[in-house]
């Protein structure tokens, strides 16, 4: 599972009925009553504050927890491989070759790390509400609420010096100020080499059975010195039994559980059959591509592991949409809601049908799909920035406001390089898919190819472009209107060309996205009114809390247990021929006969977890670690919109497993002494 | 290039003005005025005959060519690949080895192969004309015609002894009596190994620069003894020259220059977009599935080259089809036509306006793009053949009839392996394929889907099918319309669920294809009224003479040059890595020093031709032989429906080059001494 990023959309509520071991539930309104119920287990208030001042957020997008009373904190190699990225020079690759700090003093200090622990939470509710009044614009709703969260975020601050981050919960249901300890010195103690840490790469990637090494070590300074962390977790090697109750705690990122039947349909028979048709296109034609050439697969590889990322998560969540069982329950769950916000889901009906007039036009002109090229993008944001810099700051498009500048002209003037033949590969394919979905006698698109053939055209449009010299790029943005308007570059002409018929449907989109906030809002608040805050809110990149046991599961007629070992592992190796991402390091194949081969590697359990999870802390009913959560499986990648525990589950890193390796392979001695006495 | 196979749908007749080097002429009108103006080469009867007594046809839809007296016959090694692999063994791998009969003794019987030689050409359209009475109904004619095809192939093999085919020519306008001298008794003299043979594999397939040593020799026997073949070409080591004349003399499978405006639209708009959606869904799931273990890998092999030959070819011919120049030619070429047969092409026009309207459903439930599983091809086929089996000879569909039987049994009792998790896979893809085509809500789709997911369901229907089982397949197929009745295999119901549908959209597709063949005849008797035969028609895999000139192109920015060397196909074996397909053997890599760099490897000329070509000899004015087909590069491939020189090229194997490899790599020196003396 990719770190989780921070997610640009909210979506609104509609807050479903917590079954089974449903939920991702706030440490201020934990499932006490649930879990007693179902496991006999009693969640106390110091059991709860524990957990939450042993857990840690990642700036990055994802979560960790506190391992030791010196500031030792354990998380996923893939939470921290930025970091570990960053630290590594051409002559030290701790990627490839692992990381271990031998002495305290070779501990490495991370350049832009931030890692928050949770103090306090407080309920402004009704603070914001109040700011807000009767008969006001949804524009001017908007902005009040804006000013009297930064305003309540500022006074936080000021008087604790903590971070101070105003939550909205329940889709405007309440809000919640998180106050957050900030850790800003933080030092990289251990790394596997990314062979074990990733083994199986994207074969493997949302698949169970599973054998990663997916773990690092991390540590908090303060002062240069590790941070005192009383509140920590106990490792415990054993870790937790099958059918054993488990808890995690951790941040994930978003889910959509709110949006209505009527949306996910939408994206049932809509969104996402063309989002995977996409991804179809796009991995084929750069895997062919790359298998021409050894500097193709360089120049492609990262653009096709996100694509085979998107393609796996993607055909998860649509079987799961296709499933008709979890479409009649989440109409079951809604057709109570409906009783008293009828109007609203049916203005949400409407919307999303007339949104299928115009949607594959706004995908492909406006969103880029038919372009599929990034100069024309850089090309697009040249000509919309000269032209919205004109306007006044409230009638611009909201990324080419003020505030949204820094990042605009970090992507706008980046160096990254360009490979044009690939732009040439991608744009060839975005006009076929153009011609494809809009008509190849569709006027727009014959303008668009200007009486050539799409391969034809790409390559005049990217041959004849000079966007990927960024000092062009420049001029070109300092010179605003006018240098624009003299441009004759042959990309920024095609984006003059397609620009009111891009805007128009813009326009169109966000009109239809106004209404259906509305709706939800609507829908939000009666539910709120009825239920109050007794059901989990959507994951919101905050603190929360999920139960579950350890537990296999049928897939068909095969039984998958619910761990795997180092013998399994060393099988999938020999298996698999020994190559990559299947092969190991010299060092690991020395040693690896020193592994006891029954040692539980991974594991799986029941837990309701998504995207920014990763890294979050498995405990049991003393709090100790047993686990470290860094994925879910295919069949729970659904978890986005609906909780299903028949096959969904999330997948950890066992501690026996670390243990294990930390004394055999890579014989860190020290950080293992620290974890377990 | 694969082999061509004999085309099962006949497409009709718009014959295109010839231009450029355009053309697959018969040998009975060849293009004696064209070449002559353009080039200055008088064809003359004695040269046209020298070159059709040399040239050879494969019967499994190859062509080559007689290089000496003694019948040794040079093709490409794709053509002979076949024969090479039944005739090796679990010990002798003749496609990863090689072969060389190093006394002729040692060639190898093949079991199974015919080879035609064209002796003579007997226009007899008037008798069958004859035969077709003005009145009688679409069916009388095409059963009157049938009838005196056959009489006329019987008498005149008893009155020759020869193989005597009646060929249809300008779809219907003549009618050709061809007579070939077979060989039944042919042995394999030499192959190289696969490596070296299809060096850069499916990455290089359909591209230029090529560095493909595609070619190897068998020998033609008659009572046990080489065949006596005094017409023979002359090998020509120095090639031909940059901008030399050039013919070629082969056996193009089938083109459709003769389809209709609006039938290219159909296919551009709908028919190749669904086709590659299809075919890059398919490739996705199968290399990602093949990613995660390597027997998987092994099981998908054949499908993933079968379908990446396929993405190829479709995308190359989909972006000739979207080039508006080359639409616009067609149009205006129909233009004339138009005015004698306007009525005709408006009811094609209808025709395939109409059949928009159900074509999905007819691909997805009758064409069984909505299934994807062989073993539900299987179970129709089961169903379907006890059902017509009842039905007199007359009613049946196509594939039911007596003449089918045993290629139907041959299929339907096949000991091919079954995989069920490769079937699985490509199930629950067309399952979600049908859900997006149809709709998730359509009643036929849920019906299928039965209240589960496509993952759910496609596992539960491979998993419950005994259909992997021969036996189970031979007693339903003995045991006819009862036993399947009584069956409650979970295939054979689903057959039953969507059957009457599906025979009812094949219904309707085949109306619409009458109401078009129809029109097309009317078309053809129009254009053939008015021109007669002198123009060429399309392509029906008898013999045709093509012409050119070696000549390189413009790739945008990039001259391609009309030649490769060795050198440049050593460097791209060191760059790519030297691993497969870029891979050569350990006798390669030895010898490589000896061979002269800088002999020309793979060439390419503006010779008009399509798969069947595979084989066929480049010949100069002399007849002499300076080159051996085997590929068009991409833009080639939309040779199918327009000749285009702008790029499209076909792609040779030098003699050089040939001699090269036999003399330093493979020391054949026997063959050499043969070829060359």
């Amino acid at each position: 599972m990719r770190p989780f990023l921070i997610p640009s959309l909210v979506m609104a509520a509609l807050l479903p009925v917590a079954r089974a071991d449903e939920g991702m539930w706030l440490f201020t309104k934990p499932p006490v009553r649930q879990v007693k119920e179902k496991y006999g287990f009693e969640i106390t208030p110091q059991w709860l504050e524990h957990l939450q001042k042993s857990s840690v957020r990642f700036g990055n997008g994802g979560s960790g927890s506190f391992v030791s009373a010196n500031g030792l904190i354990l998380t996923n190699h893939h939470v921290g491989s930025g970091m570990i990225e960053k630290l590594s020079t051409k002559e030290r690759d701790l990627l490839k070759n692992g990381f271990y700090a031998a002495t305290a003093g070779e501990e490495l200090k991370c350049p832009d790390l931030e890692l928050n622990v949770l103090v306090s939470i407080e309920d402004v509710t009704a603070r914001v509400t109040a700011a807000v009044k009767d008969g006001q614009s949804p524009d001017e709703a908007a902005a009040a609420r804006r000013a009297v969260t930064a305003d309540i975020q500022k006074k936080s601050y000021e008087a604790t010096g903590l971070r101070s981050d105003v939550v909205t919960l329940y889709q405007g249901g309440a809000y919640h100020l998180y106050r957050y300890h900030r850790y800003t010195d933080v030092r990289l103690v251990f790394a596997p080499d990314v062979m074990a840490a990733a083994f199986g790469g994207d074969p493997d990637n949302f698949e169970f059975p599973r054998y990663c090494l997916d773990f690092c070590f991390f540590r908090a300074y303060e002062n240069d010195a590790p941070a005192k962390t009383p509140h920590f977790l106990k490792w415990k090697t054993a870790g937790a039994q099958e059918n054993e109750l488990v808890f995690t705690s951790g941040h994930p990122g978003r889910t959509n559980r709110s949006v209505t039947l009527a949306q996910l349909e939408s994206m049932r028979d809509s969104g996402f059959p063309h989002r995977l048709e996409q991804i179809f296109r796009g991995e084929t034609l750069l895997r062919a591509w790359s298998d021409r050439d050894r500097e193709n697969a360089r120049r492609a590889k990262g653009a096709i592991v996100g694509t085979q990322n998107g393609r796996k998560a993607t055909m998860a969540r649509l079987n799961g949409l296709l499933d008709p069982a979890l479409m009649a329950r989440k109409k079951e769950s809604e057709a109570k809601l409906r009783e008293t916000a009828e109007e609203a889901f049916t203005r949400i009906e409407h919307a999303e049908k007339a949104s299928r007039e115009y949607e594959m036009r706004l995908r492909m002109l406006e969103g880029g799909d038919g372009f599929g090229s990034g100069l024309f993008g850089i090309a697009r944001t040249l000509l919309r920035v000269a032209d919205e810099s004109a306007k006044p700051e409230g009638e611009r498009l909201g990324e080419y406001r003020q505030a949204s500048r820094p990042s605009l002209e970090l992507d706008l003037l980046s160096t990254e390089p360009v490979y044009k033949d690939m732009e040439t590969l991608r744009m060839a394919n975005a006009l076929t898919f153009l011609c494809a979905k809009l008509g190849a006698t569709d006027a727009t698109v014959q303008s668009i190819l200007a009486g050539k053939s799409p391969d034809a055209r790409a390559t005049e449009l990217i041959q004849g472009t000079t966007l990927d010299d960024v000092e062009v790029r420049r001029k070109l943005y300092e010179g605003g209107k006018e240098a624009v308007a003299a441009s004759a570059d042959p990309l920024i002409l095609l984006a003059k060309l397609v620009d009111e018929e891009a805007r128009g449907l813009r326009l169109r989109a966000d009109a239809t996205g106004e209404v259906i906030s509305q709706a939800h809002r609507e829908i939000a608040t009666a539910r709120f009114a009825r239920d109050g805050d007794s059901a989990y809110p959507d994951a919101t990149f905050s603190l929360r809390l999920s139960y579950g046991v350890v537990k296999g599961y049928m897939d068909g007629n095969v039984t998958i247990p619910p761990h795997t070992t180092f013998w399994e592992m060393h099988e999938r190796h020999a298996n698999q021929g020994a190559i990559a991402p299947f092969d190991l390091t010299e060092a690991w194949k020395e040693r690896a006969t020193k592994l006891d081969p029954l040692v539980p590697l991974n594991f799986i359990s029941t837990n309701d977890i998504t995207g920014g999870n990763s890294g979050s802390p498995v405990v049991n009913r003393e709090g100790e670690l047993v686990g470290l959560i860094f994925d879910s499986n295919a069949p729970g990648l659904v978890s986005d919109f609906f909780y299903t525990e028949e096959k969904g589950r999330a997948v950890s890193v066992h501690p026996a497993a670390i243990q294990e390796v930390m004394k055999k392979i890579y014989r860190a001695d020290r950080v293992l002494e620290e974890l377990t006495h």
